[in-house]
Order: structure tokens, then sequence, then C-alpha cells
């Protein structure tokens, strides 16, 4: 297949964000890109060269066999003492304690670091869209490796380099909701740094380096939803540039983070 | 003209997101409202019902008069000192100090809570995309009422209801680089809020609200970027929800800050 090395220039056109309907429940082994490219292939679509697909983390997890049947775990002490405290599920506090690597907050929701860096609630342990609240998901162990290998198979399948996101939904300080970051990335860079280009008006920007790669999983938040069995989406027409980008180079070392 | 009240439903259909070209240069007592429709206008372009219009904050800025010429500014021994420590420009601190409410951080660069309740890096002072680094724009005194103002401006010009969104970029804590957040909002919900519903598995979700108007307006970061005069974007084919939703109602009360 004819492979092209171009990388998109910026074009300052339209972006399109369009869902992958019809994707089928995921179980353990499954290949995300094939269900990608068979899904859309039902839909009378393909992918082409310059797009992007995002994919929630929850069908990575469950294709790489990452769900625990809550009958199955046993809390501790501290997490049963919490969960009782607080009314939570004593079972998802000791899968969230057992994923953290750091305890950052305990007040009312566990807020943990994960062995990833990644700072979130639960440790991204998590209830929804699984089977109706019997099973837990965590997350990928390697999200960047789990976006790597979606890469690899939608470029055989393609012959296209089609870059890969994984998305979950976290929280964040200062502000209500929840946002989608990246916590996998494969095949572009993650971060456009502008810094030391001048803008339209001759000034040097200094301190403008832009979270592409969370921006474009917050895409997926809004074709997604929550509650559409929508797990991914493609985006067209983004110039993203290319490169070995990980999700590991958006968490910010604490000696870095101005904010912690 | 004819008023429609239909709150757009989920249609699990394609986001596309257009950046508005064309818009020139912005000055004080600028509509902002109609510079996007006349630059739609000569693009052979216009608002559909359903759509959405981010606006980057620099432009309402610039509209409102929010600029200060640096020459003007005698910072404070205050501002002055911890400039000189971190080799940064004293009247930006002094300014930054002056649209503070409080100083949440003062490593490096000072990150400050604004009046609006904001966290961010130099109560969003900022020198780029003005005029090579002679004035430093400030936020809008109160961005909501700058959407609301827009969001008129487009019903008097189209008929239509247009929300309307004002979009910064800002740092956050544990992740690198910058990322756009809703910082006034009007003519649409801020958040969707999940909680109780269940999903497509019967599992009733809790935890899932999601704060829309951010992923919206990080839409407008893919589309607009730092260095290209594009100020402002459509985004269409999003089901929004109606409602007199504010930037206000994102930001979060530190008593109800797990993250904090």
């Amino acid at each position: 297949m004819k492979r092209r090395t171009r990388t998109p220039t910026p074009n300052f056109g339209e972006i399109r964000a369009l869902p992958v309907l019809g994707i089928r429940d995921v179980f353990e082994g499954d290949s995300i890109g094939d269900l990608i490219v068979d899904a859309l292939a039902l839909g009378g679509l393909r992918l082409h060269e310059g797009d992007i697909v995002v994919v929630k983390h929850k069908i990575v997890s469950k294709a790489e066999g990452r769900t625990v049947a809550l009958d199955g775990v046993k809390p501790s002490a501290g997490a049963k003492g919490f969960a009782h405290k607080n009314g939570v599920d004593a079972r998802v506090v000791e899968l969230a304690m057992r994923e953290a690597k750091n305890i950052v907050r305990k007040k009312r929701v566990l807020i943990t670091e994960t062995q990833h860096g990644l700072v979130c609630a639960n440790s991204g342990v998590d209830l929804s869209n699984v089977d109706g609240g019997q099973t837990a998901v965590l997350l990928p162990v390697d999200p960047d490796r789990s976006a790597a290998r979606i890469h690899r198979q939608l470029k055989k399948r393609t012959g296209l380099h089609i870059p890969v996101i994984i998305a979950d939904s976290f929280g964040r300080p200062w502000r209500e909701g929840l946002c989608e970051v990246a916590i996998g990335v494969a095949g572009m860079k993650v971060i456009h740094d502008y810094r030391g280009q001048r803008d339209p008006y001759g000034y040097r920007m200094h301190a403008t380096e832009e979270a592409v790669a969370d921006e474009l999983a917050c895409v997926a938040g809004l074709v997604c939803g929550k509650d559409s069995r929508i797990p991914a989406c493609i985006i067209r027409g983004y110039p993203y540039r290319r490169g070995n980008g990980s999700a590991k180079q958006i968490v910010r070392p604490a000696e870095k983070d101005l904010f912690r």
C-alpha cells in the first residue's frame, strides 16, 4: 500500500468530527482498529489521509481485559472506612487504591495519581457503560501502547497514517464538570508549541503551548456523549503535526507545575 | 422576525467547526456580532439555526476598551520585586495584581484568582495578538455580559438564537499545555448533566456532569490557533441545550472542590 509521509499543513479550514456509529459491544481480545474500520464501512464511510481517531478509553480497557467483577473484590479496612464515611462503594474505593501511585485528596471522593501519572477521581475506575454496575473498568495499563496498537491496526487495514487518541473524562480543580483528556496518544505531537514564534503583530510568544491532544479529546466528548454507545469519533481537517507524541508528555512533572 | 424556541435535540451526527475568516482588527466600540456576520457574508457564509459562535476573548476585550498601554503602568515595589526575581515584565505583574482577587501561587508566574473567580496565570493579562508588545489586554469586566451582548447582536442581524461562548486559554494543574475554557457564555446550558440518567446498560450515572462549554471552547482552540488572525469560529451540529447558562456556573466554589 502507498505510504504517505507528508505532514498535513495548516489550512485554517473546517474541522469535522464524525461519530463512529454501530460499534458492537467490545470483549477481551477484540481489535479496536478493526471494529472501527468495520463499523465505518457498514455506514458507508472510510478513513481519509489526515484523519485522527479518538477512542473513549472504556472500549480499549474492555478489549484488554481490564475489567474486574465487583463481587470478587475484598475491600481493605481502609477502603471500607472511607466508603462508609462517604457513602460510596468500598469495592470501588479498594480498586481505586490499588490502581493509585499516590492519594492526592481524600475529600468525599478519592483523587489519586495513577501509575501513569494521571490525576483523577478513583484512579479512573468506573462502572458506567459496562454491564449495569456489576463490573468495574480500570484504565489501560499503558494507554500510549494501546493507542500505538490501534494506530498499527488502522494502518494495516487502510494503509494510512491515522493518529489515535485515547480519551477519558476527568474532573479538574477550580472548575465544575468533566472534560475529556488524552490519556494515550500515537502518531502525532500532543502539544502545539508556539513559543518563540511571532504572532501576526510581531510579538514573540513565550508562554504559549497548546495541549491540542486534550482539545481533540474534548471534541470526542461532544460527539460521543455518555449515553449513546458511540465510543469513537473521527476528526477530519485538523492539521495535526506528525511525531512520536505520547500522553506521558502531557503529564506535568511536579517540579514544573506552577499550579500545584 | 420569526422566533424559534425549539431546543435542538441530540442527533449524534457530525459536528462541524468553521473558522470565521476575514475579521478585521478590532477597536473600542466595535460590535463583535456585526463583525462576525459581515466577515461570514464576505466569505459567502451565514449563520444557521443550531449554530454556536465561539469568540476568543481578545477581540471582545479590545472592543470593550480593556487594553492598557504598558508605558503608562507604574509597577509597585512588590510587582518589581517579583518581576526582577523571575525575569518577567514588572508592568504585566502589576496589572495581574490589580486584576486579581487572590494570589493563588507565586512560583515564577503569578497564578491568580480573578474578580470573576477564574484561576489562571497573570489574571489573564496578555500581550500577544495586540500590537507587538506595547499594549496589554485584560479580560472583559463581565464576560457573561459580553457574551449576552454578542448574542443579542447576532439575533438582531440574523433573527436566530445563536449561543455565544467567549474563550481564553488557561494552564491547569498536573497537565502540560493550555486548553481553551469558556469565560463567558450566553444562550445555552454550560454543563450537560447526566446524573440520575441510565447508561445504555441500565447503570444509573451519578458523577457525570460534562463541562460542554469548555469542550466547545477547546474546539475553537483547534480551529482558530494563535497565529492566524482567526478570532472566532462557528460550531455547527452540536445539540446544545438552550438555557440561561453562564460561565460563572463553571466556576467551582472552594467548598465543593475536591481537587483543591
